[in-house]
Formats: structure tokens, sequence, C-alpha cells
């Protein structure tokens, strides 16, 4: 078993960086408190014998060397980037529960036959640079490296200017190293496991995302003035359209979900009918018909919602993953550890995207999840127990020992 | 009559000074341009021969004396301060038709019995700091000065130390000054004027406003892996707001208007349900039982559509004025001086909220107007011909010279 007193540590000493205005972490991608993190946690890593590797995207890789020189390395991981709200588990948890699993195993003596290796990938929550899971991506050979690098955050910063500015930019080729295997120890993020009370989720799919952009051009004029006949209102038409992603995702239920999170109205003026309205639409669904569906009648209805108002839309998708089946071979390798260990457990798909989810393109992947205080997450008020980070990260030391060989 | 070439000139050099992005202004109160454009005024008025007097509000009296040292002085005047993408003419014309006059009296050799007095007053847009019309409210005994002096931006500047900043906070206690008469000339904002092919807006009237700023509190989450039934979506709350307001404004028509022009949606993120939203909701009427029944119905319904969603709201009044009545003496002059000057002309009501509907309260107070293209205002493209700027100055000089006497 794993130190779940220094796990715990090592996870409150990291929140220090970057905290939040409510308990949580405001460490965004490619700030100086990104590289702050990151200078801890390579200091963490090095003093544990690990070798930093970093690409060209900032992904980090740390090296504990195998005993078996034709071994592929196990690799672990997740991300250390937050939410601007963000809470001080999502993501930092799958990172540091690596850290421990190494430490534990140094404490223990184990050697394990293939090398282990402790990821931090750059840019995994997607809030200042869309999409989410960049860089990951990058590694998968989904996105174009040139493409992710020119993407720019609300200011107009481009994420290759940024990661270069924070010291970041490796020189090791994106993508480069072959994996045995990936495996992801993240919160779940959902309600699930903390209400049937069970302390492990074996996470064998993922849901999909579309994320789909949407400008609404309309014409700014005087609220005082115009008369409601002439005009062409952007913000009641941002209105109707997240009325129309409610429905939509009501009418899939139980598997879909859409919302909106980010939205900017120009000018912004309390006296101005604002002429442009961007804001981001998020649906979701673990079944890829439903999925596409979902995308689909939104952008044969939306247009015709707004159009009759005279507001202009375009709709450009700005991010996506289909959904994902993780490695049966690994969900069984994490079931039958949680099992041995005694935690109680259930399979559970992942409402959220991972980086594990590209991983699983290029790797056999999985996943574990442990619970969360509500199902609260993207919230500064997001929590877990001691307890909860702890069996989760031995499930992924019994899961990284057996799937490295000793 | 005025010099019309002169007084286009006046308003193009004005114009330069904050100019926007697509070809308008942005010389938002108490910014450095707005500091920029007070001086290139001040320089104007004192090479006409005025003597500047500024208040503490950063109000600023240019004064012409007058022949009868016993007579009240006769003050012209808007405010020329813009919205961020605002035009150039919107107020900027009252101020620098004023200048006009005093040029023209000046050329003509026309002494009046009351001194005249040019007058730019503070923040009438109300884009920066809520409400609007607020040195001149100040003024007029409507507002407390230091509670005015308290009033923040979206950066949390204060309006007293920007006023500070910018160098523009004068001596002169606020509203010491006593008027014979208030005269505004402006920009219509809406289409009747030029539809109708009148050059003068006859203002008998202004409609009264209420700014209604709602806070909705809902819960931050995960927009991929919380439930739909677990949701308190602050955004999708709004959206239905917004929907509301529209319906209320549709529910007076033709004498009422609504809509939305400043939001903000935080954290902002893509992935995030937006734990609050903030918005201002704008609800005019010309007619006071129609304005007030639109604040009550508000009042009653948007909380039993956001409460059964899980989300908190709370509504603030940040800006009202009554419906206004016009001096109907000062009306009649304006009035006359049209027919008297040949153009044709009509009354009309201010679909917008002047510093003439305050002044209104202190001293007999009327307005001009002249057409714009399109009825548009409170965009970069709004436009008036030379023409059009000329004639309602004419009138402003005939109406000016029949109030002071000579
Ligand atoms: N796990 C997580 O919150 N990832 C961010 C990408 C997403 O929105 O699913
Ligand atoms: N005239 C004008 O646009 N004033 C700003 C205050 C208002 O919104 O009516």
């Amino acid at each position: 078993r794993v130190n779940g007193d220094r796990l715990w540590d090592t996870l409150m000493e990291m929140a220090k960086i970057g905290p939040g205005i409510a308990g949580g972490n405001n460490r965004q991608t490619l700030t100086d408190e990104d590289g702050e993190g990151r200078r801890l946690f390579q200091r963490w890593c090095e003093a544990s014998g690990l070798t930093m590797g970093v690409d060209t995207m900032g992904n980090m890789f740390f090296t504990r060397p195998g005993t078996d020189p034709d071994a592929l390395p196990v690799y672990v991981g997740s991300h250390l980037d937050t939410q601007p709200t963000g809470g001080k588990f999502d993501g930092v948890l799958g990172v540091l529960a690596g850290l421990e699993v190494i430490r534990s195993m140094n404490d223990l003596g184990i050697r394990t036959k293939s090398p282990v290796v402790v990821t931090n990938w750059t840019n995994e929550e997607g809030a200042r640079f869309a999409p989410a899971m960049l860089a990951s991506g990058v590694f998968a050979g989904i996105h174009d490296e040139a493409w992710a690098k020119e993407r720019t955050d609300a200011k107009g910063k481009k994420f290759g200017e940024e990661l270069k500015r924070i010291g970041w930019e490796g020189t090791e080729p994106v993508g480069s190293r072959k994996m045995k295997a990936f495996l992801e120890y993240h919160i779940e993020q959902g309600p699930i496991l903390e209400a049937e009370g069970k302390d492990i989720g074996v996470v064998t799919h993922g849901q999909g995302l579309w994320w789909l952009q949407v400008t609404l051009t309309g014409k700014e004029a005087h609220t005082g003035s115009t008369p409601m006949p002439m005009r062409k209102n952007a913000s009641l038409a941002m209105g109707r359209i997240l009325e129309l992603v409610n429905t939509i995702a009501m009418d899939n239920q139980p598997s879909a979900v859409g919302g909106v999170g980010h939205i900017e109205v120009s000018p912004g003026s309390r006296n101005v009918l604002p002429g442009k309205v961007v804001f981001t639409v998020d649906f979701r669904s673990p079944n890829q018909a439903t999925l596409d569906a979902m995308k689909a009648r939104f952008e044969a209805e939306a247009p015709k919602i707004v159009e009759p108002m005279g507001v202009g839309i375009a709709i450009e998708p700005v991010g996506h993953f289909d959904p994902v089946t993780f490695s049966p071979e690994l969900t069984a390798t994490i079931r039958n550890a949680a099992e041995r260990l005694g935690y109680s457990h259930r399979d559970i798909i992942s409402g959220a995207g991972h980086d594990a989810c590209w991983m699983n393109k290029v790797a056999p992947t999985a996943m574990i999840f442990c619970p969360c205080v509500d199902g609260l997450s993207h919230n500064e008020a997001e929590d877990i127990s001691k307890e909860w980070a702890a069996a989760g990260a031995d499930v992924l030391l019994h899961a990284v020992v057996e799937t490295a060989g000793v």
C-alpha cells in the first residue's frame, strides 16, 4: 500500500501554488503559477531519483528505469493545470499519486521490468486554450502541433508563446514515446461512487464531446430609442439558444448532457443591444449516435431560431472527442487490484474527458476513479477525503506493478 | 444662422480623440481620452472668450457674460463622453453646437441680456459607471455626491478616484448654479425623423427608465460529469430571464421597450456551469404606470422562473428616472424657431435619457433633436449629415437668443 499521509501532504503542498479565492486553485495552464507548480513537481520527482524529459508541447515525463532493457515503459499521470476556479484534486491527484507510487516502490524496494514514467500533460482543462486535452491530443497524433501552438486565450495570447514564456517548451519531439500501457487515476467529478458508497470506480468508457462555439451577430443599437420591431437583438437570440441546448439534452436523457459555461457579450454596455455574442455549447454522451445527433439537431435548429430575429449565426466546432472504450485487459487489472485490496468498486463511465481518452488511441489505457463530495468538480469547493485518495493510489500501485512486471 | 461647416469641422476634430475600431469613438467617461477631449473643448471655449468653471463632479461650465447684471444665465450643452463602441455625435453634437452658438453670436455681434453658459456633463452614458446621467443627477439633487463618487467600473475603479486621476475634479460646489433655462440639442437616436423626412424634433417628453441589475447564483459544476437533474445552471436561468424581459416589453407595445446589453458570466469557462451570472435589464416607457408595472411584473415573475431551477436571484435597481414632460413654453420657443427658419418639424418623445431630464427638475428645460441615419446610435456607425447638424444648431441659436433676450 502507498503512504496515504504523504500523498495527502504532497497534494496540500501543491495546492499552495496558485490559490483560488474560495479554497481551491487557479493554476491555469501556461501561467506563472503553472510554471511554479511544474518546478515543484520536478524537484519532488528528481528527489525520488527520476529523470526528466520534456517535449515541445511542454508535456513532462519522469522515468524510473526498469530491469528489462527491452520492456516498453508503463505510463501513469494526469495534469497539474486547473480551471480558473478549480479544485485541488482534479488532475493533480493523478499526477501526485503517480509520484506516490514511485515513492512507495522506492520505500518497498520494488523493481519493475518495465520502466515506470510519471506524466504531467499540458493544458488538459481547456479553460484557457480550447480544446481540452490539447497536448495529449498532439501526443496521440489527433492534433497538429503547429495548429495547437496557434490556439489563443481570451486575451489573444498564443499557446506556443506562453509555453516559451514560462520556460517549459522542451526539446523532445511530441509523441515519440512508445507506451506499454497508460493508467490515469482521477476523481470521479460526478455523484455516483459517493452515493453508492463505493471506494473505486473502474472506468470502462468515457463520454464523447462536442464543443460548438457559436457567434451571433446582431446590430448594436440603443436600448432605449430603438423600437422593438427594429432590433436585431443578439442577447435575446442567445437566450433562446440556451433553451435549445437544454431541450436537446433533456430529450436525450439519461445518456446526454448539454450546457453553456463560456459567454462573451460585446460591447457589454447596459444601454447597448449587443452586436455580437460568442459562447460555447458543451454536448456530451457516451453513445456515439446520440452525440452526433445532438450536434446535427443543434446545427439545424439554431439558425431557424435566430435568423428570423435578424441575427446571424456561425457555429464552429472547437473541441471534439468520440466516446471511448478503455482496454478490457487493463480495466480487469484494476478491478482485480481493487478486489485484492478489499476495496468496494463498480464499473463506471467517465462524464468528463481525460488525457487517457487520447492515450487510448495509441496504447492500452484505463482509468481509476475515486469518489468526490457531492459529485462536485470545476468548483473551488471540490473535495475528497484522505482515505479516498489513498485507496485509489493503492489500486494504481498494484495495477502499475502488475502491468510493469517484477 | 450658425456656421455649419465650422460646426462640422469641430465635430470631426473632437472625433479624433479616442477613436473607435469602426469609425466611431471610445471616449468613455474619466478615461485619459475623456481628459484629452475636455482639454480640447476648454481651448476652444477660451479662444471664444468664455470663462471656465468646473464643479466637484467634473461638470464643465463656460460662460459668456450677459448685459443685464440681474439676469439668470441660459444654459446649453450635453456630454462629451461616449459608449465603448459609440458614435461621433451622441452628446458631442449638443456640446459643440453650444460652442457654435457662442461663436456665431460673436461673429454676428449679438449680445444677450442673460449670460449664456455651455456645459459638458460628466458621465452621461453610464457605460463605465452606472447610473447614466450621473453628474447632472447630482447637480439636480437627485443623487448624493459622496454616493456618486463611490460608483465603481467593471474593474472596481471608483468614479471619484478616476475623476481626480484625470485632473478634472473642480472646486465649485455641485448644483450651486441657478438657471433661467436649460436647452439640450441631441441626435434623435431613433428612426422617426429620418423616416418622415423632418429636419427637427421638438422634444415634448422623455421616456422613463428602470435599470435592474440581476445576480443569479447557481452552482459551479462540471459540464460533462454533472447529471442534468443535479444542475443549478445559472446560464440557462439567465436565458429564461432574457425571454421574460422580451415578453414583458412585447406585452406593452408600442409604448415600451426592454432589453439586456450587459452580461457577465463567471467563471466563464467552457466546461464549467456558471456559478454566477450578473446582467442588467433595461426597461423603458414614456408612460409612468407602464414603466412601474413592467418592473413590478419582472420582480414578481423572475424568481418564479429561476428558483425552481435551484438558482438564487437578487434584483437591484441601478438606474432610474421617471418619464419627463419638458417645459411647454420652451418647447413652443423651439417649435417657433424651427417654423421661422423654415425647417420641417414634429413633436417627439425621447427614447433615451438625457442630462436635460434631470435639469428639467431644477429649471425650465427643453430639447431639440436632429435625425440620424437608420435611427442608429450606441453603434460606431452612428451617422448624421452636416446639414442635419446645422439645422438643429440654427434652431438652438434662435432659442438661446430668444430665451436670453437681446
Ligand atoms: N477531467 C476534466 O475535467 N477534464 C476537462 C475536460 C472536460 O471538460 O471534460
Ligand atoms: N442619450 C443617451 O444615449 N443617453 C444614455 C443614457 C440612456 O441609456 O438613455
